[in-house]
């Protein structure tokens, strides 16, 4: 599995928009105490609110990697920003990116990186091989999100429920399944970019044996209504072996996004179905709640939303930024 | 998509047991038309009773490439094996391997095929980059063999019913996923070879658009019962946006082959399990009856059996060996 040196430095490039830059805030956000500080260039206009420190810096002060945190116009990396990435490399860090354009394909960072032996870590691409999965049920308990789309709230999900394990004292792990988890988690493996017959076998690696009390609480991906990416989603749960799903959704889609003709299914039949699949490897599977990426609803909304959906179903209903998610622990850890 | 240069020469090396040469059987059993003929060590035993033709000879006669069509044991090409594809590869031969054990791993093969301009064809390892799906409804039919578990017949059952709707003048593309399936079509798609967001959209490009009347016949991988391949099985059944399925099945397995602890499931809860997923990019799919390998069922045993399934689930049941697909063609070709 793909192991990031930590603390970070991270950096914006000469970023305008902060929706730019999701993977620098969402690693602030879910981990801090790895995180040392930002850099950027002069142009850029978004920052951090972190202690600015140039890569030499960050090295003197043990930096182990910077992260690419920005995704820059049409996946080419400007010039000026290789000057920052080199100068890092120089510094003595590992440069680490998520994007498409793999950063060993730029000539004067892999020359930079022999250099100093350091490592260029193309989080995308880096998979190590993987066995096929035997099915064998493995120790330990393990929690998987799940959804009714794609980028609606699984690896957030994932990274609260966690936390809120740990504020309790339960022994929990974040598994990290994309790129951005990955860095959060420090080490992880990329779904998407597995060779398709050790899908399940990777997954398996992912949350390996583990003490009978301790949670791995994994992050989804895909969907399995989505009609290009429900092979990766059915592998990851059949690796995965989950005792408990959470199912995550956004109310404000009818659709899958970017797929007019894929109608999001109800609820219970999202839901039933995913317990369906994933009876093959965990006949003991239960759902213990949902996660709603409720941003699209008014404080009224969500509270009638909430209220009909948990009558419904019978199950709690979290937005993680609004509620927490300690109604889905308390499912979780119901005897 | 990987295209082969057609007729091939059947390489053997020097095998003793017929089941080491299954691919070469194969090819000459479906695709006879494309063959040229064999070759051989001295040592070898086994034969497919076709003319036996050294490289150069072959070449000669216009073939375009040499199938290794025995597997080695431990998957490492013997030197002596390596002097013969050498010898085909200076005589402006591709040589075309569905090992794990790349060709190109091989230096003096590498340097013989560049010398030459001719290609190290690995079925396995060639796919090329495919867009993700777009789910889009495309023109044409389309028919997917799916299974019970891997490895029952689910090529066989392709082919046969592809030859059976060209022999009653239907327009039919049998369209491969697996090595084998390549070499015998010429061209194809290995999907467990692909990367994983890429299994639906590589699909959806082994079958494209066609004419209104035209069936595609397309060879299914994996099961969704199998809980190492199932995700490959998903993308597959959701790019093929297949409009019939035929279930394959064997009826000496009651668990998936190598997983005793994963029961295969009940034929008419097998087949709707297939039927829902598929519902997602087809609506209409539906199932045209099913396909059986009953090598252990003598000839009671097996009229039996069929007529106890044809009456359980109301679908036409075959045998490719011993009754031919007919049924299936007729129920595929039902108004």
């Amino acid at each position: 599995m793909l192991v990031l040196r930590k603390p970070y430095l991270l950096y914006l490039g000469d970023a305008v928009l902060k929706s730019d830059c999701k993977t620098a805030f969402g690693l602030r956000d879910w981990c801090r105490e790895s995180v040392l500080g930002e850099w950027s260039h002069a142009a850029a206009r978004v920052t951090l609110d972190l202690p600015r420190l140039a890569p030499a810096e960050a090295a003197a002060q043990g930096a182990g990697s910077i992260i690419v945190g920005v995704a820059p116009t049409g996946g080419v990396l400007p010039e000026h920003w290789q000057d920052d990435l080199e100068a890092a490399l120089e510094a003595g860090l590992d440069v680490v990116s998520g994007l498409h354009t793999r950063l060993t394909s730029f000539p004067r960072l892999v020359r930079a990186a022999e250099r100093r032996g350091v490592r260029l870590v193309d989080v995308r691409h880096m998979n190590p091989p993987f066995p096929v999965a035997t099915g064998r049920k493995r120790s330990g308990r393990r929690v998987l999100t799940v959804g009714t789309d794609c980028a609606l709230g699984k690896k957030y999900t994932a990274l609260a429920l966690a936390r809120e394990l740990g504020r309790r004292g339960v022994a929990a792990t974040f598994r990290a399944t994309g790129q951005t988890g990955i860095m959060i988690a420090g080490s992880g493996i990329a779904m998407d970019a597995l060779v398709a017959d050790f899908l399940a076998g990777a997954a398996e690696a992912l949350s390996p044996d583990a003490p009978p009390d301790h949670w791995d609480v994994i992050e989804g991906q895909g969907s399995i209504f989505h009609p290009a990416y429900a092979g990766v989603t059915l592998g990851l749960l059949h690796g995965s072996q989950p005792d408990a799903i959470v199912l995550c959704h956004d109310p404000d889609r009818t659709t899958i996004e970017e797929y007019p003709d894929y109608p999001i299914p109800p609820l219970a039949a999202a839901i039933e179905d995913y317990l369906h699949l994933g009876r093959l490897t965990n006949r003991a599977i239960r759902c213990v709640g949902l996660s709603i990426n409720s941003s699209a609803l008014d404080a009224t909304a969500w509270a009638a939303y909430r209220a009909r959906v948990e009558a419904e179903l019978g199950l709690p209903v979290c937005d993680p930024l609004r509620t927490g998610v300690a109604a889905l622990a308390d499912r979780l850890l119901a005897p």
